[in-house]
């Protein structure tokens, strides 16, 4: 039903020429595909106050600057993930303002700085070579409103170095952990804190890592209770599900 | 938005309290899980005139029947799929018209004959042990309103039996074809018929059969065009989609 | 049996020198392998009115040119798919006539519009990545004499773009459903149409998605009816099948 | 270094015959593995105010009884899930407070009901099948101190259902969304709310979707962001990590 | 075209009413699928003098011994693989000759011994629990017509036992190795002669072992050329294979 | 060469009809296959000192009873893993000193104490459900001749109870953990101690645990130097390779 | 025992001091290892007459010439598979009688054609695609001493073309069947003949082939006995075995 | 607890203002995440003596070098694994006493030499394509203070080699045990020897081998005892372990 004939009907409600009784009985049997006004308003809330995100990855340094450029007219903030050197430079060239975060291969341009919730999030990696996906995880948090702490390199050969930031692990809110190999390190977290732990499966690795699915495995199959886990190297993902987390105390 | 409120709002509409375009705008604002009213009527649609099915396996005979019980109460055929000899007696036994497809692992009861499609299904198996799989199929069509011819044992390594049915292949207006092991049949049977061929992979195997897999994946891999393929031993599913198909030419 | 010893064959029973029920029980004894002029007709029916069609991913631009020039020389339509900018250049260097199709990596070269069906192929896909093969889906259905729909970027995480079409849905004949990632879509879109849905995995995603294997069982495990399942980024093979369905009417 | 000889230690500083500044380095130097006293303190808190959990799957009802008992001698609340209807007979007999949750396949004994947490933890299944799963996950939500609501049977192939609940589902603070088969249901459900979602994979389904890997795979790689995933069939996690959830805003 | 209209064809050639010519032509623009009285000969052959199979496996005693009544009737020599000892127990009641082969799982009735071939099957296995997949394929290689050397237990961790039977292996003119667990036993053996070797992995193992999968990939990657494989525990596919080789000697 | 034909050799040589020489050339040219009387007593001297083992599952208890007898009847050690309650009583009613570890589903029989090892063998693991697979291991060695500690349920989880057994993890000289789950345990202990340490994988999990091939991968892909991995379960093989490895400083 | 023992013993034994007896027990009591004199001839034996083949795979063009040279120098002929362009002109340049095999990737020098068995190996492949492994297969055969005869492009879709040679199919001793894809060809090839059918998968193919483990999986599944099969692309390997099997006959 | 209130409580102590027994108490109760002084010093027990190690695949030689400078600076060895050509330059020009391994791809700086330990470790592997992984375990072993002893190109495929070496292998303290494709070597050398036994799989291998996944089950599988595996191609890895046995008898 277009808004025309919505206006005719509601005309001839208000004439008189069709009874509410009818009216009523016309718009119920209204289906769902007729409603052409109708809008699901929930997604637009979802994204209420979070920047718009680019996934850059297999886009032309071109087509990157073109969508943002569409972006940054409605005003708005940027996330750009997964961003070659060429694109970041493209991208710098053309806003003044952006930032390339190198470890993390993202690039933001923030016109308006969101409010900050009052939880921290805790990021966490196992080895150096996780650093990548957990300083994406830790961009992505920042952009969305939320104090983040990182901890790199903490794996759990060397359980000294993870029990030294033990008290900082308790201070968080919400903890995005991120392993590749055997994935062991949310196991370990999941069992020194009481708080919400997400686990993020790396593609680091060879042989038998099966490009992190040994990771993957290992974190849906956590001793520790309390864990729940996003796709291989989706730093992005924890970070938005931990700012969903994060943001529920409000 | 529950009824009560929008038979004020179309009272005040009637009454001129509330303007035309104010209502539109009201009514364009709702937000879809304000409708409680609205109904997807695409749904409905789709059941129309198609039996109701109970899924057997894992139900206890008395769960069977007690869900048929409900359903005939409403009128409509039923069937039953993956019936144990249990089920089928007990639902035998509560319903005198209901009839035991034992090839088939089925039970149908019918009220109402459905007006036949002039569209023919073929269905086709490869081996003796694939036909299961195959009379679901049959037994699905038929109740669904189309004419079925059954093709069993023809399997690729004995072309000359395939060779003999290949015209009334031709007349066929689907073909809903069966093979478990190497999965070769729907390839073969596509190059000799210019008609859609839905296939099924059956279970049926051993060792690097992998409970239907090398079937599955050979069909989805077909070199022959037109080939679409459903889940292993999903022969009513396959009769499902076959239906739609036939039809379509309505 | 060679032409030379069917015609002494049949010369000896046009001159009586064999009489005609052993000349039939000479030729019913023939095997199939014995009789080298026989042809199936079935597979020239099959592709009759249809065009050729070159894979031209792994092919260099002269070999597809090459033989896109011999189909050419004998009349009759040509789809490439999978074709590189650099083999899109030449194919249009050496026909005027070719029409490269961007989006979908096809060049198609029109000699005699085909009759076109009444039924109308509607063509969706999930995300914008998705587009490639949706468009490959497109254009082959097109070039194959059938009405076209496409439907982009109207994934399940945004309802209200999807609920926006049902109703141009409901209109169709058959429908192409393309998704990467977690193939939800053909579930959705199923339950909103009674027509034949063809689902079509993409490999669009990372990780987990394992080049397409997330989304392919997601569609072969389908919660709704109706849905049957192509190969990964296999949008012609879909077009194919569907063009077969909505043949099926005439 | 047990305890004796800190004690020593301490009284040699008393005595002043060790330093203060040599005592500190002594502590210092101390190896982790010397510190016998040493308790990580974090895992009792984790624990506090939690039911002891017995998992009975592959347990005799006389194994479970036996540890129920021993968990309730400390006081406390149980909760024994993969319960066999024997076992929850042989539990109800031995302890008269305790309940059988059929549809969870899960006995409880409530000691002191926790004071409860303001938020809500909606709980959600796409079909009949997958009720166990999300009965586990309501009955370990409700004795954990959460309140919670469940929508069964609301899965993507009738999205009137489940839009009819949209309200509801805005209304929670987290959510958990259980499916087997193609696993969808999560991304709908995170494209209409602006919550956690915690999806749990389901072992129901035949054929390809080799014991909830398909679903597993489909939720792992969900287009709507904020999706987080457990083990298949993993009620219970999934009402763990939510509660630590909903806690956090405590 | 049925045998009337081949008739009338005839009959118009000796009539002299249509030319040879014509015939000719008519008769080689016959459609394999207009050639109902075509038979596949080859088909025949290749079961000339081979016993008829029945596959035990999930087939009732009764079922079974009605099938070997059929196949008896037509004289001929009977193999029943993958049989129970009820199957085998009602076997020998209805068939005072049938013979239960207890390590092989098979009984065979045979009717008129098959004249042998000249040459050797070597039957080797890996270990004892392997022996029932080497015994299938020897009882099969037996009443195929071959002479059968058997030689057990001589998996590779004890090279000795191998080596000492190496002169009688390199008598032999066909070899079919049967190993489960790290399935080398081929790869050693095909090393040791110049004949052909038919690998058979078993599904003997646990664990990585997954059903057989790791013998049978350690056999398709064999180091050692010459070696071919076919299904797990697939003894009887082997003996057919083997046979087919020895007997192209003849 | 048989023995005959050495003979004849050697007379040859004694007789001075062959010249040394010539006879050295000759047994030099004699191909392995030749040596019917050659033996690798590599394999005898692996076995010196080692019980005989046998591998129970599978096998009826009259079986397993039959094969110890024969081994008994030599005098040696027995060992009988994978032992049902059925195969244990009757193993003891055979063998008066036949003795059944409960927790590891093992009958041993001791005839004669081994010299006992130097080092010891720490046997760990992560859950309670793991211990059938660590008591395997722990009978094992024992066996075997080495002193063995065990250290049960001291999972990644619970870091405390891991720490608390740290100084005597450090005594060991071979260190087997066993894991089930996401097999975390041998990475963590591999990172306090610098002796070898064999990890074995339990199936102990649902879902993706996928029958202990999550912790296997896990395991592989250890981010800790030093650790090696045995299949799935197989607690025996882990304690064989500890005591080869213990041996070694002998 | 070393040379210089042995000639002491035999000097022993032409001296009377160690009677023959004696001397036969000491040399029957070798063990294996002690005997570095012995050699296995039968791999000599094994490749007899066979050209030496380089796996060009992963090497420079000057490693293949370095390698081809010394093989060279010994005599005898020459087969380099998988070779790239550029190695192919390195070799040709290097040796004036070498001869690229474009369709097979492959370069043979022929010092000495080796007499040609009597038997036929016929080489089908399915698909122009399949075409290098089917070349490779052939070339190899063909420099083994076989008679080959190729058929190309004769894949099961189109029937009549495989029908067409059924004839020379029969003729053949050996057939090495080439497919990808669904990998159905074999299956229908040995149903048509009754000799040995060695089954090559290739990795033609995309999405759901994986590679050529669909085609692979099919090919160990075939309802066809008498098909053994090679791994992926293993056409040097296929017509390794296929000599074997040609050569038995002499 | 940091060191200044630390300080103050045995200043406490010491000034009998702490009663020792209360100084226990709260020195018994800090919980470890207080204790920001404690140190695990086992791992640095581990590392001792060992040489740093840098994994420089996916690194930049820059990247390689700088850390590499800040190693040696602190004294001590170094070792660089799958190290480049253009990486191993640039090291061999910053550090004058580089040694570039190329079969190992691995680069050593030697600064003190450690003691050598007085067993052997026996390196060996089945094909030459399998030599950098042996050559990087060889290399491992050597700078960690191993004597070490290589035997390449000793595949199962030609026993007479692996035989001719028996003896040495018997001298062995450990054997680390390189093989791909179908990784028998393993097996075939724990049956000779009595020595822990390191099976490495290597990715080796095209087709069925699936990046050494074929090689990696067969040897988890090995029907001999005694073996243990690292990942696919971790030849550095099993010389970790090695050492560490080799190191357990001093």
């Amino acid at each position: 039903m277009n808004e025309t004939r919505l206006i005719e009907l509601l005309d001839a409600v208000r004439a008189g020429n069709v009874p509410v009784e009818r009216a009523v009985r016309r718009l119920k049997s209204l289906a769902i595909h007729d409603l052409e006004f109708a809008r699901v308003d929930g997604h637009r809330a979802l994204r209420q106050g979070f920047p718009e995100v680019i996934y850059a990855d297999g886009k032309t340094p071109a087509q990157v600057v073109k969508i943002a450029r569409t972006i940054l007219r409605h005003g708005g903030n940027l996330l750009a993930t997964r961003v070659s050197r060429d694109t970041a430079r493209a991208l710098k060239r053309a806003f003044p303002r952006a930032k390339h975060h190198r470890d993390a291969a993202a690039v933001t341009v923030i016109r308006k700085r969101l409010p900050q919730q009052p939880g921290i999030i805790a990021v966490l990696c196992a080895g150096t070579t996780d650093i990548p996906v957990a300083a994406e995880a830790a961009v992505t948090a920042e952009i969305m409103g939320n104090r983040v702490k990182t901890f790199y390199d903490v794996g759990v050969a060397g359980l000294h170095r993870l029990l030294a930031i033990n008290e900082e692990l308790l201070a968080a809110r919400v903890l995005v952990v991120v392993a590749g190999m055997e994935g062991a390190l949310p196991s370990v977290v999941a069992g020194l804190v009481d708080r919400p732990v997400i686990a993020v499966p790396t593609s680091v690795g060879y042989g038998a890592s099966f490009g992190g699915m040994a990771a993957l495995l290992a974190m849906l199959n956590s001793c520790a209770s309390g864990v729940t886990v996003v796709n291989i190297d989706n730093g992005f993902g924890a970070a938005f599900a931990a700012t969903r987390i994060n943001r529920g105390g409000a």
